[in-house]
C-alpha cells in the first residue's frame, strides 16, 4: 500500500487553461497571456548570461535573486527586505499558505476569483471558506470581524475584471485578523493599486506576476511585497534557489526596460477599452474591466454557446461552467487584430 | 501581530554553500558542482526556443513538460507515468514530504547525510528521526520495522561519499513502512542505482537533480521515477506550470546528448579516483567515493584549520562544524588542474 495523506489521495488538482500543441493555428485568448513579446532586453540578457557556451550554467544561482529584487524593491519603493521573488506568484501564495495555515486552519477567498487558493490550502489541509459577490460586487456575509488565517482578495478580479477601490481594500485589513494578501496579478493594467497599503498595515501583502505585464508568462516570474517579518518566512519556505539564473537575469532586464513596459500595457488597455466598446454595439455585456481580459455575457447569457462556436473558429476563449460565470466568457487582450477577428466572429455566430 | 505558525517562526532556515560574488578568483570545490559546462546542446536549444525576439515567453510553458518527461522516461526505461520534473530535486523532496507526511508524523534519514529534509519537514510540521552510521556506514538502531512515513537514503552518501550495495537498499525497502526515497543526486558517478527497484517494490522513489552530472546547477532541473500512483499525487501538489520554457528545453537537450554527459562524467570519476590517491600519499585518509566529491581527513583530523588556510589561498571547499564532520572537509571535483592547485595548497598547508 503507498500511505499517501488522504487530502493529497482524494483531493482533484488544479486544472489551467487549455494550451494547443499547435498554438500557430488558434487565435489565444484563453490564458490572459500578453500578445507583445517581452522587451528585447530579456532576451539579451538571456543571451549575455548564457555566454559563448553556457557555462554558467554548472553552477548554482545566487539564492536570494539579490539583483532581480533590489530592482523590483526600487521600482515600487521598498527596501529588499520587503521584497522576494519567486517562481511565479504561485509559489508565493502557496508558500503565504504555508507560512500562516496550519492543516485545518482556516483561508478564504471571493467566488469568483482565482480557484488555485482552494487547490494550494488542500495540499495544506486547509480549511477553506469563500464569500459571494453582491450586485455590487460587495462580499456576502462577510464578518465584522474575519478570524481565518488568510484572505485572498484578487484585485483586479479575475475573471470579472472589476477592481475594488483602496478605501474599500483598507477598511477590510481592519477587519481580517491574519493576513490580507491582495492578489495583484492584473494590478499593471489598473489606476490603482495597493502598494501603499503594505506600508500602512502590517497584517497586507501584496503579491505580482510578471507573466502578464512584461509578457513573461513562460519564464514563471513572481514577487511578493510585505513587512520584512512576513518575507523572511516565506524565506525560509522557499527553495533556496528557487529561481534559476535566466530567470533572474530575465526578471532584472524585464523590470529595468519601464519605458517598454509601459508602451505595452498601454496599448492593451486601449485595446480593451475599444474592444470592450465594440462588444456592447453588438449586445454584449461587459463589466469594465481593469485586467488584461473582459468578461462579457451574449445576449442570451449562453457562455457555451458561444465559446464552442469560437472554438470550433480556432479562437480560443475561457468558459467556466461555474453557474456564477457559465452566461458569459473570459477574453483576453490580444492584439488588435486578433480582436477584430473575434468581433467578426461573434457578429456571424450571433 | 503577524500570525505566522509557530513552526515557521521558530526555525532557522537551510544555509546553502557559500557562492562568492568574485566567483573567477576563487577556486571553488564547495558546492559539488560540474567543472565542465553543459552540453553545447543546451545553449543551442535554449536559443531555439527564445528565437530572434523572446515572443515564446510570453506564453506559459507545457504544464506537465511532457517532451522532457517523456525523454527522462525513455533513457531510464520507464514509462512516462513513471516519472516527473522538478524545480531541482529539492523541490520533488519539498513534494514528497507534503505528498507523505502529515503533521506531527514521522520522517527520518541518515545522519549524516543532506540535512534540507529535515528542514522540509520542519516546514511541514512533522518529526524528524535521523540515524547515525556505525564504522561500516550501518545504520544504528534501525528498528526491524521503521513506521516513519518516509525514510531518505542519499546514495551515494553526501559528504561522505561512500555508497550502499543494492542489496542493502532492497532490505531496507522490505523494512520500511512507508516509502523509502533513495536520494541519488550522486547516482550518475557511482557504478549502480536503484531504478530497478522502482520496478520490483512500490515503496521505492528514486530522485534525480541534473545540477550535478548534467552541469545544470544554474537551471535547477531534478525528476523523481516512482509508480504512477506516487507520480500522479506529485503532480497535484507542484504548481501546474513548475518549469518554465527555458529549464523544459535545457532538461530535453542535456538528456538527449548521453555521449557528451558520459564523457563528462567519465573525465570526473578519473580525475577522482587519481586525486584521492594523491591525497593518501600526503596522508590524508579518504573514503572511497562514488559521488563528484571526496571526504577526507587531514592527519591531525582538524578539518577548521584546512579548511581556513584553504580560504585564505582562495580555494573553497565545504567543511562542517557538525562533529560527525569536523575531522575532514568535502572536496568537490573540479578539473585536474583546479586539484593539482589544491594539492600543491595542502603539502604547502602541512
Amino acid at each position: 500500500m503507498i500511505p499517501l495523506r488522504p487530502n493529497i489521495k482524494h483531493m482533484a488538482g488544479y486544472v489551467p487553461g487549455f494550451q494547443p500543441r499547435d498554438e500557430q493555428r488558434w487565435i489565444k485568448l484563453n490564458t490572459n497571456e500578453n500578445p507583445y513579446p517581452p522587451s528585447p532586453q530579456v532576451r539579451e540578457a538571456i543571451l549575455a548570461e548564457l555566454g559563448e557556451d553556457g557555462a554558467c550554467l554548472r553552477q548554482y544561482p545566487d539564492p536570494p535573486s539579490a539583483a532581480a529584487r533590489a530592482e523590483a524593491a526600487h521600482l515600487y519603493g521598498f527596501d529588499p527586505s520587503w521584497v522576494i521573488l519567486a517562481n511565479g506568484s504561485d509559489e508565493v501564495l502557496n508558500n503565504l499558505i504555508r507560512a500562516f495555515a496550519d492543516a485545518g486552519e482556516e483561508i478564504a477567498y471571493v467566488h469568483p476569483s482565482y480557484s488555485y487558493y482552494a487547490t494550494l490550502a488542500e495540499i495544506q489541509g486547509a480549511r477553506v471558506r469563500t464569500f459571494a459577490l453582491g450586485e455590487g460586487w460587495e462580499l456576502l456575509d462577510f464578518p465584522e470581524r474575519y478570524a481565518g488565517k488568510l484572505f485572498f482578495l484578487t484585485n483586479p478580479n479575475a475573471p470579472l475584471g472589476f477592481s475594488y477601490p483602496l478605501e474599500f481594500i483598507e477598511e477590510l485589513a481592519g477587519r481580517v485578523d491574519g493576513m490580507l494578501v491582495v492578489d495583484e496579478a492584473y494590478a499593471d493594467f489598473a489606476e490603482e493599486n495597493a502598494l501603499a497599503l503594505v506600508k500602512k498595515h502590517e497584517n497586507v501583502v501584496v503579491t505580482r506576476t510578471l507573466s502578464k505585464s512584461y509578457a513573461l508568462a513562460g519564464m514563471r516570474l513572481g514577487l511578493a511585497v510585505a513587512r520584512p517579518e512576513v518575507i523572511a518566512a516565506l524565506d525560509k519556505i522557499r527553495d533556496h534557489y528557487n529561481l534559476d539564473r535566466l530567470a533572474q537575469a530575465a526578471a532584472l532586464a524585464a523590470l529595468r526596460d519601464q519605458e517598454y513596459f509601459r508602451a505595452a500595457v498601454e496599448k492593451i488597455r486601449a485595446t480593451r477599452d475599444w474592444f470592450s466598446t465594440e462588444l456592447r454595439v453588438i449586445d454584449y455585456s461587459v463589466i469594465p474591466s481593469s485586467g488584461n481580459y473582459v468578461f462579457a455575457a451574449p445576449p442570451d447569457r449562453n457562455g457555451k454557446r458561444v465559446y464552442e462556436a469560437l472554438f470550433a473558429r480556432r479562437i480560443l476563449v475561457r468558459y467556466f461552467s461555474d453557474p456564477a460565470l457559465s452566461h458569459g466568457l473570459r477574453i483576453s487582450i490580444g492584439t488588435r487584430e486578433e480582436m477584430e477577428a473575434l468581433l467578426n466572429a461573434l457578429r456571424e455566430i450571433g
